[in-house]
Formats: structure tokens, sequence, C-alpha cells
């Protein structure tokens, strides 16, 4: 670590230990999806090499989905998020060893457990917000990840299975899409999201099922074929399947 | 709260200080299978009237998985549980309230987090553990339950619906059946969980196709109609489901 991320963070301490609560963090893990391709937000603190999750404290003052909105508002500025908090993450030494070679009055150099959340957000409204103990925070496409500090690597990976699985009873898409998507376009985004290739006419009776559709009276003009049908979601539909999940497997 | 259980607390308060970490609870929902009956086990503090789950601190010295397995050891004696951490609960005061009452030194007092785990075990190899503090711990069937103390409730309900929602990817029933069994008796333990009747077909066909069960050369003798093929888990193919998931719905 150099000095003067050491000198910033030494500094904060005191107002962090009077206003959170100890022991606590929580990460967050940002897709978003952007020229076909799916992408995460990470940060990366001075002058280090490796990148991390966005993330912060908990406040004394605050409930734990308030604490976790306010980290991702302050890093991108985004407002209305859905968060799906995950996992808790608490191995011993998932966080000391990182400042293992700093004094024991520093914040940042006790136990941490970490509440982990991640989110889909809309690419073009984020405006990712370097603080003054980072020198970057950027989207990288998943599959071509820099290296990640202390167990986010692990964290990313279960948000990425977290969310495969989670199609199943979320529905995803708004704020990913435009407003106005032909049923190839939303199939491309699940294929892009699971990595693997799915049947049309499943896809098709799937989506119809879940109701959170709504067929327009409009089609895509231009190109060679007939004009797609376009669809938009239906809100309602939509944010109540958010809430109560799309029907089960079983 | 009563005189005794007060003194105990506090008592014990320099200890916890010692050894634990601040502000984190783990919590148990731990489903057992009885009479055909799902169960889920409580217990009572003290002299107190509403029921809770069973639960703990996290010591410093170990991870989160091996504190929530002691806490689930202590309470029940039963080893080498397959714990599943849900959701952690962050809402302010859903803690302090409980021991408002109390001097601020009181361990107990101080704002938790609460990282909830769901465990399915046999019923038949636990033997409930009534430690200091309470006066009482009981299986009670989930369609009777008491009331619960802080957001037990609440944790409860979600530990069920994330039951049901996990049996899409993991497999359930062993410690919750017999060695050897039926598939009419594998289907009526997943209709409990999930409170309905599912078609025969699909069933005997999804779990074919899962390949956890092994087909005995035996049949269940007695009875006047044909005797019904027994089955047991082939624990290999079992374990590694477990740890990584069934094949997934898309």
């Amino acid at each position: 670590m150099t000095d003067k991320l050491y000198n910033l963070l030494i500094k904060g301490s005191p107002i962090l230990k009077k206003e959170f609560l100890p022991s606590i963090s929580i990460d967050c893990v940002v897709f978003g999806f952007h020229d076909a391709t799916l992408k995460v937000l990470l940060i990366k603190l001075l002058d280090a090499t490796a990148w991390g999750l966005p993330g912060g404290y908990l406040k004394k003052e605050e409930d734990l989905a308030q604490g976790a909105n306010r980290i991702l508002k302050e890093r991108t500025g985004a407002n209305n998020i859905f968060l799906n908090q995950f996992k808790t993450y608490g191995k011993k030494n998932r966080s000391e060893d990182f400042f293992i070679d700093c004094p024991d009055d520093l914040w940042h150099k006790q136990r941490y457990i970490s509440i982990a959340h991640y989110a889909l957000i809309d690419y073009e409204t984020v405006t990712p917000v370097i603080d003054e103990v980072s020198d970057a925070c950027e989207w990288k496409k998943i599959d071509e990840l820099p290296e990640l500090m202390m167990d986010h690597q692990e964290i990313f990976n279960e948000a990425l299975l977290q969310l495969r699985r989670d199609l199943n009873y979320k529905p995803v898409g708004l704020n990913l899409l435009p407003e106005k998507f032909t049923m190839p376009e939303l199939q491309k985004l699940y294929e892009i999201i699971l990595d693997k290739k799915l049947n049309r006419g499943n896809f098709y009776r799937k989506m119809t099922r879940y109701q959170i559709l709504e067929k327009l009276d409009e089609t895509r003009k231009g190109g060679a074929h007939k004009a797609p049908d376009l669809y938009k979601f239906n809100l309602e539909n939509y944010n109540s399947a958010l809430e109560n999940g799309l029907q089960e497997s079983w």
C-alpha cells in the first residue's frame, strides 16, 4: 500500500468508527448490458494492481437494505435499483490479510464479513464515481476480468451463478433492453446471461406464460425479412414478479 | 425479562465480548420430517412467552460456516449437516428493541444482523438441547407455529420459501426418509414441503433425470396391490448435486 492511500485511510478511521457498525461490509456486483456483452462495474484502489467490487460499510443508523442502496448510489448515481442480496461471506482473514502491514487502529484492518448483492442496471444511466481512495471505476467485460482482490473473484462467480438461477423466478430485461424490443432480442439477452443457446419455441412459450410482456401494435421496420413484432414490459406484472417471483418449476 | 434471565445474560457478557465478533448473529431454521409432517426446531428463552429460532454469535476465531455448524451442533448434537445460508437480516432495531429495558453493557442489547441458515436434518438423530438461558427446545409443526420473537417469523417464512425454490437445484430426502423408500413416498415428501399435489408421471421422469436414485432389486412386501419398487439414494451423485446443483430449468 502506498503512503498516500494509507494516510487517507487512517485519517478517515475515527469518523468511520463513530458512524458505522464494526465487522460488517457490503459488496455489490453491478451488471450492465452493452454492445451485446454483459459487463460488471469494478473499482481500483489508489495505486493498487488488483481491482475490486464497489462496496462500503453499514451505518449504525440505517437498515441493511438502505445501506446497500446508498453504497450503490454513491458509486453509480443510479436510483431505485433492484438489489438482490445473495450471500454473506465470512471466512476468517478474508479482509484482515489485505491490510496486514497496517497498524491495528486502521478501521479497514478489522475482520469483516461481507453481505454481497448483485444488481442489473442500465448501462447508459450510470456515471461511475471515482472516490478519493480509488483511481478507477470502470465497466469490464465479464469474460475479460482483471485480477480481483481478496475473495472478490469468488463473490463475482457466485453472483453470476445466482443471477442465472434467479432467471427461473425473476424477470430480467427492464433497464437492460431499450423500451421496445423484439422477442429475439430478449432471447439474446437470456442467452448471453446464461452463456448458452435456447430453443426459440420454448423461450416464446415460457415468456408468454410469465405474462410480463405486452405485444405492441407495431413492428420493427426495415430489413429484408418479415418485420418482427415489438414488445414492452408490463410494468405492473414485471414489478410484481420481481417481488413475488415467477411461477415455480415444480 | 425476569431477573433470573437478566442475571445470567449480564454474567456472560464479558466473556462474549472477548470471544465473539460484535453485531453479528447466526440463526438456524432446522427442518425435520416426522409423522408425515414437516417440523421446525424452536427454543424458548427462560420465562419468555414467545419462541425463537436456535442461534448464536460468531467467534473471532472461526469462519462463518464453522460458526453456523457449531451453533447447530450445540443445539441438536447433529454432525455434518448441510446448512444452506439463505439471507442476512439487518433491519435497524430488529434486536435492540428486544432488550430495550436492559442496560447498555449487556452484550445482547447491541444491534445485530442475523445471517440466517436452514437445514434439513434427521428427526430421529436429534437431541434438542436446552441451554441455561432457555427453558424449552422442541419440534413444532410448521402449520401450528407458536408466536415467534423479533423477526423470526419472517425468517422462518423466507426459509420455507427458499427451501421450496431450492428443490429445483438441490436434492432433498437424505436424512428425511428411511434408507429404502418408494417413489410415492419420495413424492409425498416433496408434496408436503411444497404444500401441493404433484403429477405422478412428471415427478417420476424428473427424478429419473436427476440420476440421484438407485432402483433396488427388491420390492416392498405386503399390501393388496402390486408390491412397489424400492429405491435408495446414490450418495455420490446426491452429494455432488448438493454441492453443484441439479440441472437448471433454462
